[in-house]
């Protein structure tokens, strides 16, 4: 690892590495994970699912299953409320369905995809619970499924929802799409929009060269070693205590709220540790189930996933169907472009087809530029965000395309992009203007760095270049930290911590005060426990999380200072605060060390405690250049990847330790979707490879150790200058490895996974083409 | 249950009887106490206790039950650091012998009780490690016990500690207790002091009258429903958790920091419901002992006491001897007063006889007094504070006085406490000033109750009356709060909710936001989650916590006015709060009400949370009046409880129905004391009736209602007016059921429990003496 811009030279904690405050618990076994939760009396809870990926549901009868000894409830969809279909706004701009959100939890008239849940039962023990399920009795009707999304948007495809009104007009409009056929009465898009900057069109025709492809991406999974787990039990006057492992433990009590009809304030959700998200945890799929058990059987259930119906029936992320277009001059300067995007929502509405469409051309000062998205329902697994939401399959597509124009021009790709690139002051297609930003710098540190500069020799092998945009996320979030007579300060904050961010949070906490991070003490509070506080989403929580613990300082500082003074019996005026010790201005024998002050509180007018509480703007975005060296081997397809460096904008660098561990983490999500990783369908709809045994997902044995240089170019829109990390590394892998291996065997593969029978395909049709 | 006074007209939340929090998870068995916890790979501890009152420890071997298969960790006294017993102040002025403190946990050199831990086990179920207790082999040198304060104090008693240097020269001073001896080298007396006020001796000069007698009062137990629980585990980066159920887990934690020699801020206790503390959940007992076996077996323990247990090894409260003279002339003015309080410590210093000199006289305007106290160690369980720590004895002794007093110079004995009673401007004779007190208010009220006015009639009945007063605690108490989207608040604070404080709290905060308690939802924070709080003690949570609560719902208060200001574009001066409605001084049309504008938060700049951290003072006062009715059966001694009223200045009945709880748990704790509570003792110092069978606690049978009056003076030093209530009840009872078997039979008996061989015995004697 290497960092290439110095930060900010006061900061003394910020900036450093300390070891991480949970770090021992969870190498330990200590940390309790969602379903490490138990309770006296807890029942264990089995879901029935729909063996069908399309069915209309006759009649659900559970009389032989609750005549199983140790059956102590069945539910069914009927059981919910069925809350209205008018969207909500959940926070953050996060719009809900609830009465989608509710059928997902509980398939009600129809089943919509293999694993939809369509009847739980509590037991106790999981074996009784399990056996129960085969006892349920379900009269399906079997319709024809429909797993695609450019099959989906087709006139004549199976329509999954009566309700999503016709959309011919727009669908007409996807006619680069193929889908000319008009659906009629009923549809299978659920969105479609078209943002548009400039003059496309005159963009195209001042290009000296235009550029036109199609891509496509199969359904990946966030593959997070947890497995689901919810558990529920109810008190005497009506509350209800969730036990989960969550991205959001406001946003999923808020959630289940609407599913279950409770009011918010009688749903306590506590966060259990969270073993991996990727933005697939912020849905609730068992929640509301394991509440309406727990309410019947009069105890508490817990409900927990296996990995087969974590991948049957929780949140992958969209395939997608991805057009684009890009115009250039010949002296390297883009004139116009275009992309349509198609993704799959899964089962309901609510793709990352807007994201998509925001951040695939962000890396790039472009004039005229369109972007087109459509949001389709296909009977797949409803689907949940998945680090930089819709944008890898995005970036996929441009960044291919980019690449081509390169070649045509015979230009450095870097060159190129740094030619084009975005800077303080584009416009992006969706209207953004940027602030200051580091685009120019990490193309930069990519131009000057011994993997771009060093030839890569030996058959077969080639290099390839990516960019990735990701806009980065904020939202409220909230922070009280209280003083210890020993100089130590607790922090309770409502982040779940998935990548660090006790830590991060601690670190900016302690800045302010001018404590060592080891001297804070940090933890997630339950709903109960803190202030609202959205999720963990956007790579947001050591910017906003970060911010309320910054303000938390602050209230401390501020409350110190007036303590300081009334113990000196002077003005607040003429106390200062500085690097952990107050001081009068001008009485050198009045000082005190934060330490020393807080052993004298309680005696002076009692504890400090200190609160922030925000809804931070200037988020800085984030942008990152990939260089990637692979062997492919034409004899089988299979690729190698031989050695990978990522160099991303980070902003300032609260934990450069954990910046370096996202940014790897988020390269190997990327390589294996670019390699290996998507759900294989049988002919019926059903995942015939939901196992990690079978659903390929990178180990170490696969990856080389992942180079990082991180570009910190600070964000002015945070008081430390700190920018979101999390998501924008897996942004370019995917179109990185595909021009790697263009660059190896000069073949264009426009379809994700690139696995061996992809290549040896396009291979194939080289041959054939004579490419 | 009347009201006398009229509560402040203002207040719409304070006064009211909402539903407790708690409620339905306490009378469902859903509320988690000490025990309840249960974690994996739990080991279960016992104590292995000492068998004799006094004994020097040669040695402890636990090599055979270290060999019993099950048996995972053994450890003994000399495993602790064995802290300096440099006393040190552990806040609020609880000081804190830590060598004692240690000792106390576990023995080193000397048992110095039956019961004092030696050794403990820890085992894979609580049978294996009773079964190992039996294979620690100890080699103690018995010595003689003393179980008794004058005995105690004689220069020939048995030394419990070498290091209690000489107090020859105070001992002396103690002739009126008839320790006449010189202790030599060393002493049982481990503290001394005199108050004193004006010229006792020229007061009792200006007396017409004088008396002056002694008394003893026996050992008596707090006895709560719930033993005594701790359960330790140790995280990986040298950090400790501990669940136990106490009245202030900072307090706990802060001790057992001092006792493992741990730091603070590396232990975090969790309190669990409390069932039941009066005083006795204080003390950490096997806190440290359960670290040190987890550490040791490298799992967590779980340590719980038998009802044995607890009444062996667990504080009590002191036996104590007191002398009191009081002078006073013929027309009923006292002229001076004069105590001598000798109180047990049991095995280590400590007892409460502070307060007791403190509240001695409290309920009246003496000019001349004079309060002397010892504290004394004794071969019992070192004492704990209960309810009032030291002063029902005390009140006993001085309200058996003034009753002799009033009979002699034929006085109504409420019209004579009246003449004497203490008002605002009264110097109590440890030194402060009382401000603004409801003790005249309260006599009156007693005056003028039907109970008073009634004539009792029928043989061998008799009514007492007597006065009682406690000064009340405060401390540093924290809290802080975070506004829900619905209009409801979550309530975090630190203290450990024992009489219904969670509600309390609750309303103060609900008050001061003008909505309804019940959408406050409190709850109790662990030592990492809320700001240092001292120990539910004092009768002071409603008083300091609700005083947190109210900073914490201003601090609140203050933001929701900024952001209306914000919202509508107006200047947070033209904003006002009134009855939880936030409006524009001038604008009618700018009106919000809380609920409105709490949906609101989120997306106007983020959530708003409160926090407020207090060590008030201000602390309001607590008098009684009890009137009670017995009849005595001379030819078994037995008394019946035939009518009880207790009046209690309550100060501003924060939630009257609790108050009246309260008042009738006092009560009816002060009746066991009077009638039956008293630990025996074998001639080898071995207490004979460690279980609830034989330790005699008044049931429902016992008593009649007790029937409240609420006197409401309230309190100028709180923002509600609040007093402390929880302690004061305890007080006259001793006395009133003191004074009333005089009524009834004509003797004087000075000596609690008035059991029925101690009445026998009285009345015996006024046969003898022809009285």
């Amino acid at each position: 690892m290497t960092s290439v811009q110095a930060p900010a030279g006061h900061l003394k904690v910020v900036g450093t590495t300390p070891i991480r405050h949970d770090g021992a618990d969870k190498v330990t076994g200590r940390a309790c994970y969602g379903a490490d939760i138990q309770l006296p009396g807890l029942l264990h809870g089995k879901v029935l699912r729909s063996p069908h990926a399309h069915a209309r549901i006759r009649s659900v009868d559970p009389s032989r299953a609750l005549a199983l000894p140790g059956v102590k409830a069945v539910v069914t969809g009927a059981e919910l409320p069925q809350p209205s279909g008018k969207v909500i706004d959940m926070g953050e701009g996060d719009l809900v369905n609830p009465r989608f959100l509710s059928n997902n939890c509980l398939a009600v008239d129809k089943a919509l995809y293999k694993g939809h849940p369509v009847a739980a039962v509590a037991a106790v023990d999981p074996h009784v619970a399990e056996e129960a399920l085969s006892l349920i009795d379900v009269d399906y009707e079997v319709l024809p499924p429909v797993m695609n999304v450019l099959e989906a948007m087709k006139g004549d495809a199976p329509l999954l929802h009566d309700r999503l009104l016709t959309m011919a007009e727009t669908t007409r409009r996807a006619g680069g799409l193929r889908a000319d056929d008009d659906p009629g009465e009923g549809s299978n898009v659920s969105n479609h929009f078209v943002f548009e900057i400039g003059d496309p069109d005159r963009g195209f025709r001042e290009a000296d060269l235009v550029v036109e492809r199609e891509f496509d991406t199969s359904t990946v999974h966030q593959g997070y070693i947890e497995p689901h787990s919810a558990t529920a039990m109810w008190h005497g006057d009506g509350s209800l205590t969730i036990w989960c492992s969550t991205q959001g433990h406001f946003n999923m009590r808020d959630q289940t709220a609407q599913v279950i009809g409770a009011p918010v304030s009688k749903i306590k959700v506590v966060p259990m540790e969270i073993g991996g998200g990727f933005g697939g945890k912020n849905t609730p799929y068992m929640e509301s189930i394991s509440a309406l058990l727990a309410r019947k059987a009069k105890l508490p259930v817990k409900l927990s996933m296996s990995r087969s119906e974590v991948f049957e029936a929780t949140g992958p992320t969209s395939g997608s169907h991805i057009r684009v277009k890009m115009g250039a001059t010949r002296d390297g300067r883009i004139t116009a472009a275009e992309a349509t995007l198609a993704y799959e929502a899964g089962a309901f509405p609510g793709s990352p087809v807007n994201p998509g469409t925001q951040c695939i051309f962000g890396p790039y000062d472009i004039p005229n530029a369109r972007a087109e998205g459509y949001d389709v329902v296909v009977n797949k697994p409803k689907v949940a965000p998945y680090r930089a939401p819709g944008v890898p399959a995005a970036a996929f597509a441009a960044e291919s395309v980019v690449d081509e124009i390169c070649r045509a021009l015979d230009m450095d790709p870097l060159e190129f992009r740094l030619r084009n690139a975005a800077r303080e002051g584009s416009r992006r297609v969706t209207g953004p203007i940027y602030p200051r930003i580091g685009c120019v710098e990490t193309l930069q540190a990519a131009q000057e760095h011994d993997h771009y500069r060093e030839p890569l020799e030996g058959r077969n092998r080639g290099r390839g270049v990516a960019c990735g945009f990701w806009f980065n996320g904020t939202g409220p979030s909230s922070a009280v930290a209280s003083v210890n007579a020993d100089g130590t300060v607790n922090l309770v904050e409502g982040s779940p911590d998935i990548g660090g961010t006790r830590t991060t949070s601690a670190m900016q906490l302690a800045e302010v005060l001018g404590i060592a991070a080891e001297d804070v003490n940090p933890s997630v509070g339950d709903t109960d426990s803190v202030g609202w506080t959205s999720n963990t989403v956007g790579s947001g929580v050591a910017f906003k999380t970060g911010w309320a613990c910054y303000e938390a300082a602050w209230d401390i500082r501020r409350q110190l200072l007036q303590r300081a003074a009334l113990i000196w019996d002077v003005s607040p005026d003429d106390v200062e605060y500085a690097d952990g010790v107050i001081s009068h201005r001008s009485d050198p024998a009045l000082r005190l060390t934060f330490r020393e002050i807080a052993g004298m509180l309680n005696s002076t007018g009692g504890p400090i405690s200190g609160r922030g509480s925000v809804d931070p703007k200037g988020v800085g975005n984030a942008f990152s250049v990939n260089i990637v060296d692979v062997e492919v081997d034409p004899e089988t397809g299979k690729v190698d990847i031989l050695r990978y460096t990522a160099f991303q904008d980070v902003g300032k660098a609260v934990h450069p330790d954990y910046v370096e561990g996202q940014i790897q983490g988020g390269v190997a999500q990327g390589v294996g979707w670019a390699l290996n990783e998507e759900y294989v369908f049988d002919g019926d709809g059903g995942m015939v490879n939901s196992s990690f045994l079978d659903y390929r997902m990178p180990t170490s044995l696969d990856l080389p150790m992942i180079d990082v240089v991180q570009v910190e170019v600070p964000n002015p829109g945070h008081p430390f200058g700190v920018r979101g990390v999390g998501e924008a590394p897996i942004i370019a892998p995917v179109a990185a490895v595909a021009n790697a291996i263009h660059d190896a065997l000069g073949i264009r593969v426009r379809r994700a996974p690139m696995s061996p029978a992809t290549v040896l395909e396009a291979l194939w049709q080289k041959g054939q083409a004579k490419d």
